[in-house]
């Protein structure tokens, strides 16, 4: 931990005076009190590539939903809930030279998520939740005014991996979508490792299955060379 | 921690001998493979009833879901995801000589959570999952074959708490409610305190608010009390 914190104030490398933003972890949308929808996410990956980055020399604002991984030491650390509280924390954090949006986002929260607890009743009526559209965070900044120079989305996926994510690239107006099969069978999900495809202009460049460690460093030196 | 592997070691005291159950932690629900709803519980509460029960002399069952804290040392711990698996381990558990449901189980679960992921649709259509209800472990026990001699359920209310605890118990066929005041404005839920009311046939005793540990050691007193 010291080592860690005192390589961040030794800050040096390809990356020195970028401010790059990263989110991480998932979002926690209230149905009421007690009860919530959630988004698995460890948030594993999203504190590697905070370091990865801050290891050749970034500035990193670190917007993270309450995930289980550390927190990057010497990062700037937004801890957020929900989805909107998310967006807010970025639209905050802007302008900055990229954007690495590793959160797993809820798409939809429950409107009107109330301060009473919703009661199981004897008649075994089933409760109904209304959804609601979470602000689109990926796109918001891809589209936007405080647009960085490098925006890079994640996509998680269980079919069609390339060709989903490389639809997501397009609609969403990022640069960059590093996608992943989250399908249960591959250990992805909360696990250690991952197998990755980067989905830029020039098509997608599947990477082999590695580490996240190795995973975000790969990412953090493109991203450099992107800045160059 | 080698301090308390070594007490739980040398086990004695008035629930010497006593096999206990306590359910700990929320239950998560599958939605997709990326998401799920949750119950708020950090497992505090469970963790420091088990632990006091052991401080007795009790052997305790531990069937937790997927909660952050520390699993108790020295107990037999059994994880979980869902309700409907925790019902299954809890049945697997017993018989007990008593069984302390401190979990914070859902009441519904997503019917044919599926493998693929639920896509949001360019229409901005919302998605809606159908909900079916969870089996209800505590009223199941209250009133099964396998009834431990002391069965103590926990309430978490928002609203009208005793009078909503008192009818609880009555309808599950439970010993005890320990029954919070759960609203977000206490503090309670995640926090390191509690402010408990006991419910039993006898009417509601309202404890004062003290630590999670100190509210664990008045519970576990009162059962071996109970259980002599």
């Amino acid at each position: 931990v010291i080592f860690a914190a005192a390589k961040a104030m030794l800050r040096d490398g390809p990356l020195l005076g970028r401010r790059i933003l990263v989110t991480s972890g998932p979002t926690h949308e209230p149905i009421d009190p007690v009860r919530y929808i959630a988004n698995r996410s460890s948030g594993t990956q999203g504190t590697a590539i905070a370091e990865a980055l801050m290891s050749l020399g970034a500035e990193v604002v670190f917007v993270t939903g309450p995930a289980d991984a550390p927190r990057p030491i010497g990062a700037e650390v937004v801890e957020v809930e929900t989805a909107r509280q998310m967006a807010a924390a970025v639209d905050a954090a802007l302008p900055c030279d990229a954007a690495v949006f590793c959160a797993a986002v809820a798409d939809w929260h429950v409107v009107d998520a109330g301060d009473s607890k919703i009661k199981k009743d004897a008649a075994g009526t089933l409760p109904s939740f209304a959804l609601a559209e979470n602000p689109d965070i990926l796109a918001t900044v891809s589209q936007g005014d405080k647009r960085p120079a490098l925006v890079v989305g994640f996509a998680a996926e269980t079919d069609d991996v390339i060709a989903n994510a490389t639809a997501k690239r397009l609609r969403k107006g990022c640069d960059w979508i590093v996608a992943n099969d989250v399908s249960p069978a591959t250990g992805i999900m909360g696990g250690a490792q991952n197998a990755a495809v980067l989905i830029s202009a020039d098509g997608a460049d599947p990477w082999p299955l590695m580490s996240k460690a190795d995973t975000a460093h790969k990412l953090a030196t493109r991203i450099a060379e992107a800045l160059q």
